[in-house]
């Protein structure tokens, strides 16, 4: 690794406003959605065409360092925390939508787009982008591709590698390939699917074809209220039981609820332990059928306070409240983590049942906010970044609630990735020759291990100059977080 | 390559009656639905447990010795043609189903499991396992993972791919790896993805987990006539541009119709120059709510006839002339290749006419029956396999088909996989980098190359001994066929 002579290479490649070394400029880039870990890079490119990333891979690999490619830096998995030493390559500049076609229904975009972009480009067509991770308003399609995303949608609509049908990339050895194109149908192995969800080891996707979708007609939204958590859980697989497939079926408990109320001021009813969001989407005549089963279903399992969204604004506010949540725990506590794990629907009951006897034994408080119809749990555990020892004890917990989901036959990332912080329980879900495949399809495609090094596999390839905890800047005060 | 020291070893495994190496024992297992390919294995092995397969594919390993793993052979791309010389390991006996999960709606089967069992266990409980290629009575479940199968319905439920959750497989080097599990959720890369349609040279599935879907409450099935191939070409926009997702959308033409007639006496109407076929499919609201507005489309598109089935009885008629239609045409031809392409939905009259002016060039004939949906073609190009050069001439007819639709920005493939046949035009769709990327991730999961040897990559590796045109025993006069 020569980052000297990197620095030396891309100073005849970029502007100084474009590669950044100094202290101040790295700074906001040494965290990332998942604050308990940061790193110093060395140094940030900001490149503006896809030719300037290729280049810049080129002289990584010709120099030997590592390299991280960047959008939002919304992961909640550490999975874009820099390379210590490393170079970011910040991608927001690439951001162009480079062809739209709402006949054959394709966006051809840069990795830089946001989210919610696509689906605004397309609205004039009726058309969307059916991914909806919470932070869709900021997030990038790059990202959405490494971390292969997910949101509340995803129980109809599946993951974002289901709506990615072609990726042009730079390998980490600077190659560039075309991998799958405009059809849903592939030529042999998956190569795109392969390279979603992939976490920015197989090298950084420079153009990404989206399927986009007809916008459903209507939608029909339900609020239930519940006196219990496990009543919540178990209408969840009644719902399911009926034949109805929702657009999305969400479940927030009473500290989530706190939150969401002060942040956005969503307004739970009161008294409720849990409140469970269904949501109906598709032909106005097929919603209109399905309504009273839904009430039904709703009524049976027990629900004592049932809100209808009378139109589009009550809809989105019950949204904001939802997708809030995350952020407005902040509210509640200094710091926490935002843990994602799976477990079969029909089990959910008993993970929340132990969730809560976790969260007692270690008398640390958990909101729970959880993408319910796929049985994918978002525990989020509050403690004080201030006292020593809180963090550790409040990782100790979430990797017991990672260990039930694996017990539970379920997964220990629903969407956000293994990043930095799962690399450990990596091993613990899968076998040793499992672990063995994947790294050595990453060893072919890579074997200098420039790409995102350190993040997924837990061994020594493990950057030591990560730190954990406050970040050092806060511990000195310099940043002060609400 | 040691094949006596492999037999010498598998004699000790394997009963004689499950060590077939007679030239009698191994004509039937010489050639597969890919009629103008053969050749002679050197030995064919019928296990009947995971662990036996896996004991073989270690001493294939050991003694260096290609093998294929095949189901029923119903291959369109010749991607069960064995390797000359190399073991052919014949999987149906491994036809259990492990794990059958209403509730999750799961079942985990073996490789040899029959497609339409999967469905037929499923009914029971209201599910069904949605991939249908038009084999799905014969077809194995393995094969469908290997070639990554579609069908008619894959336009609205997608590929096989799709539909599969977790694979347990025995890599070429003989390793046993877990990939996926129960859940839609990926932990990083996709490696299911990966390894569905890898035609056989990434090792061979054990037990593969499906999903399974609710049975659609009702079918709604419509047949239109049209005048002229065009007009029905033309219709297929047309019903998707009114928002509609039909299950699927199928065209035959006027040489296809008179073979399913002849086959099945599926009674088209004698004038028509093509028939559309399009299924809604959903709740029983859904589908009456957009029956009138279908209806409305196909009379708008210019259809002189429409014929709807009146119970499910007529429907499954309608289908049963639409999936005899491939090997119907034997009724036309001694011989034909059934080709397999895509192009934009949106280019479907300008593809079709270009097939037409082919076919008029070449003077051969060339049925067309297919998934017009997803724009995925099926030209049936006949010729008789006594007269010599016609096996050529069609062959060439058929490369002049695929390399439209690549210039169309299409497929060379939509759901047939590229085997032997299509071997050539790997290399003309993808770039020399897209084709080396996949070659790399081949040759770290087996570096030997004994998967499945010689098919899908464009190069030296093709195994000399095979032959093509009529197999040598009908030349010989001994193999007659209808």
């Amino acid at each position: 690794m020569d980052i000297a002579a990197l620095l030396n290479d891309l100073s005849s490649l970029l502007s100084p406003q474009r590669l950044l070394t100094g202290p101040a400029e790295l700074a906001p880039y040494e965290s990332d959605g998942l604050t308990a870990f940061h790193a110093t890079p060395g140094a940030i490119v900001l490149p503006e065409t896809a030719e300037e990333v290729i280049q810049i891979v080129r002289l990584c690999h010709r120099h030997q360092v590592p390299f991280m490619a960047r959008g939002s830096g919304t992961s909640l998995s550490g999975g874009s925390v820099p390379i210590p030493g490393g170079l970011v390559i910040g991608l927001n500049r690439l951001n162009r939508v480079l062809r739209y076609d709402p006949q054959q229904r394709i966006a051809v975009v840069e990795p830089g787009t946001i989210n919610q972009k696509v689906s605004q480009i397309a609205a004039a067509d009726g058309l969307y982008y059916a991914p909806d991770p919470s932070s869709g308003p900021v997030c990038t399609i790059g990202g959405n591709v490494a971390f292969n995303s997910g949101g509340a949608h995803c129980l109809k609509y599946g993951m974002t590698a289901n709506h990615v049908l072609g990726i042009k990339a730079v390998l980490p050895n600077g190659e560039v390939v075309e991998l799958g194109g405009d059809s849903l149908e592939q030529v042999g192995a998956d190569m795109v699917g392969m390279f979603c969800g992939s976490e920015g080891l197989f090298g950084i996707a420079l153009e990404i074809t989206l399927r986009l979708l007809p916008k459903p007609e209507t939608y029909f939204i339900v609020q239930a209220a519940y006196d219990s958590l496990a009543k919540a859980g178990a209408a969840v697989s009644m719902v399911i039981a009926a034949g109805l497939l929702p657009g999305a079926m969400e479940i927030m408990d009473r500290l989530a609820m706190d939150a969401a109320d002060a942040a956005v001021g969503a307004c739970y009813p009161p008294g409720a332990k849990a409140v469970m969001l269904v949501e109906l989407e598709g032909p106005r005549e097929e919603v209109e059928a399905e309504r009273p089963l839904l009430l039904e279903v709703i009524a049976a399992s027990g629900a004592y306070e049932t809100r209808i969204a009378k139109d589009e604004a009550e809809r989105l506010k019950i949204w904001k409240g939802r997708k809030s949540a995350f952020s407005a725990v902040g509210r509640l506590s200094s710091d926490f983590i935002v843990q994602d794990g799976v477990v079969p629907r029909s089990r959910l009951g008993e993970a929340l049942a132990e969730i809560d006897r976790l969260s007692q034994h270690y008398n640390i408080r958990v909101a729970n906010v959880f993408h319910a119809g796929d049985g994918n749990l978002h525990p989020l555990i509050m403690y004080d970044g201030h006292t020593p020892g809180a963090l550790e004890r409040a990782e100790e917990l979430a990797g017991e609630i990672l260990r039930m989901c694996i017990r539970m036959g379920g997964s220990i990332t629903g969407e956000h990735g293994v990043g930095l912080e799962k690399r450990a329980y990596l091993a613990e879900m899968f076998g040793e020759a499992d672990t063995e495949f994947m790294r050595n399809i990453r060893r072919a495609i890579d074997p200098l291990e420039l790409g995102n090094r350190g993040k997924m596999f837990p061994d020594a390839e493990a950057p030591a100059l990560t730190t954990h905890g406050l970040h050092p800047l806060e511990k000195a005060g310099v940043i002060f977080r609400e």
